[in-house]
């Protein structure tokens, strides 16, 4: 043990991989440069449609039920402390809602505080050897996570990506769905369905190449459904288990956040089937539970009233799904008036990612805050393929939505 | 890369750390304990003064924050998506009631949703070298978060312990305060005062022993205030920021959970100093900022609402500690009186321990199941040091407290 310097206060071990991570967490970043034009520009009316962050009120049968549940808390009958019993409930109505017949019980069901807690947690499942494969571009939790719990090499400048993460490129040459034989020498695919940030939605036959693939490879997947609620297709599959055989190979991890505007409230889901079993025979789910056990205390018992509600009123809920979506049109319908040749996603997914030729994302994302005062997400921030895009989220009140389009016609926006 | 056998779905490779786990976590085998005795006598009236699970409802005044909260969250103005506003004035209202002039800033302070949570988060922050010393017995989540991190080697049966985890015995030869020149080469030291089992509490001059061995040997304190606020010596610390020089080597967590009946709302903080740095000048702070970030969303907005109406309340809020005091003194009184030598804790502390010589902790705990359908908890799950005791959670209703003395006392406990 070296003597610590005069720099050191402890000399405790830093976790190497901190030192690996390039960057801050995208939208912090995108927060930090809002504020700054924010200061510089006092009377500008700043707009945001970049981090996907509910704006519509809950409907008013889940604030009802949150709001008993909390004043029952101050009853001796109505008090709860660990392991509320609201949960049983809660894994009843996810099951009835979105895997009915499809063989989930309530002890695959893990109700958590929401699937960016949830995705942490399930680093601490495989070891350090596995080797990963991400889509690019994709929600960014996905990699550092990798990068923290010591999955990768360093970042590579060139290649835009970290040394040791197989990146499987989302473009417009292959429709947004990757080339899945790039991944068949990793033990843990990541998939993101609708895609955030392009919001692209895959097939049923891209799925079921999907599973087969990594049952033939015995290959982990790791699938988020976190915007299967906005899928308007009604041929497209909203859960990974309607496609045969992924129980054996998929947990699916999910949330009220976009589903019910529950950003803040906290509450979301995973799915471990009790099928999937390591070479050692042990079962995936059983190490779950044991770290959701050890390193979680359960979600908080007035967001599980919330859930209790939503899932025993759907109809509500879609009412708000169906306002995001209109917005998503009234922005689509902008971007087309302009020209934008590159549109993906908003038919099945609150994201519009759109291309704007020959420039860099951070340039847009400059250049439409300057013109315009409205915040967008770099799509580079999403991955190396991301370059060139940007990502317009319609999360947002009506009137705000409206003034951006009003906005981005006046700026002429692309031209 | 083996072919998969056929009994395995995956090949990605398991958390080796998982193997060496020896049994299910501690709370989880009493409770399956509990339902078990409950299935073979239906009739029989449990109490459980096991787990340390809060029951008085909350105080008017918080329950009623978190209603109107609730009620809030289903209109325009009182919405609230990611990274809510309120977690500000609750940051303002820790300092203000906990740290005052210890030169905590609000940039250190990160509120969760629960020290459980947080010991978990802090997992990823240290390399897997670093050598970790746990008070024994201690809250059982420190040895198992440091085993699935990979510090340890296998359990082993004859010292009751880990390999590689240097264990401080607390014990009546040392008056329940550990002998710190153990713990010279290590790199963490855990530390829960009041301590979570025994209820001993640390004076001032130990405290500031164990923050200048910790300073001179470059050693990061976690410390664990969870229970500070049931300290009646006024002359004891309630944070680790009262001794002098604790900012250069230790975080500290706590919680909303036995200080405010949170333990189903969750609601917790960490206070991590920036003066922390590692040997590359790193400082801990930063990197647990980004974990902070990327592993997790923040507490649940309607916990926050609550919390900040506790720390406006604090009045309210003793009212129930008190409440549970006088449940401690009722049991303390009952054991006294069956005529027990060793009783630790219970002044400083809502839990108490208690010695039954010549018998294990395990047979104790199903003795006293049997004899007065009342749970304990066996010392023996919160480290070796723990044989022979149990510990006796005063969280509780008035009656079933009562009852379980009059059932104690007639059943002649300890005889």
């Amino acid at each position: 043990m070296a003597a610590p310097s005069g720099k050191s206060t402890i000399r405790t071990q830093r976790n190497p991989n901190f030192s690996k991570l390039s960057a801050g967490y995208l939208f912090p970043i995108v927060g930090r440069k809002r504020k700054e034009y924010a200061e510089k520009h006092p009377d500008a009316k700043v707009i945001s449609c970049g981090v996907g962050d509910t704006t519509h009120p809950l409907p008013a049968v889940v604030a009802k039920a949150m709001a008993d549940y909390s004043a029952g808390l101050g009853t001796q009958s109505g008090y709860s402390g660990y392991d509320p019993v609201i949960v049983d409930p809660v894994k009843k109505g996810l099951i009835d809602n979105f895997y009915s017949g499809m063989g989930v019980t309530p002890d695959e069901v893990f109700v958590s505080d929401g699937s960016k807690c949830d995705l942490a947690r399930f680093q601490t499942l495989w070891s350090e050897k596995a080797r990963v494969a991400i889509p690019d571009p994709a929600y960014p939790a996905y990699v550092d996570d990798t990068v923290i719990s010591g999955h990768t090499g360093l970042f590579n400048k060139e290649k835009m990506g970290y040394e040791g993460i197989t990146y499987l490129p989302c473009s417009e040459d292959n429709g947004f769905f990757p080339d899945l034989t790039k991944a068949k020498d990793v033990d843990i695919i990541y998939f993101c369905n609708p895609n955030n940030p392009t919001g692209a939605c895959a097939t049923k036959t891209q799925l079921t190449e999907l599973v087969n693939m990594c049952i033939e490879k015995s290959i982990l997947l790791v699938y988020d459904a976190a915007y299967a609620y906005y899928i308007r297709d009604e041929d497209k599959p909203k859960t990974i288990f309607e496609i045969p055989g992924a129980r054996k190979i998929a947990i699916e991890t999910n949330s009220f956040s976009k589903l019910a505007g529950f950003t803040g409230v906290r509450l979301g889901w995973t799915v471990v089937p009790s099928e999937i079993q390591y070479e050692c025979g042990a079962k995936l789910r059983d190490d779950y539970n044991r770290v959701f056990n050890t390193h979680f205390n359960g979600a908080a018992n007035v967001a599980l009233a919330g859930g209790l509600a939503t899932l025993q009123n759907m109809g509500e809920v879609k009412k708000v799904i169906e306002f995001y979506q209109e917005n998503t049109r009234l922005i689509m319908e902008t971007l087309k008036e302009l020209g934008f040749k590159t549109i993906i996603g908003g038919r099945n997914s609150p994201y519009i990612f759109v291309k704007f030729p020959g420039k860099g994302s951070w340039e847009v994302f400059d250049e439409i805050l300057e013109k315009t005062q409205v915040i967008v997400t770099p799509g580079v921030g999403f991955g190396p393929s991301g370059e060139g895009f940007v990502r317009i989220s319609s999360y947002g009140t009506r009137g705000n939505i409206e003034e951006a389009c009003r906005r981005f016609k006046k700026a002429k926006l692309g031209a």
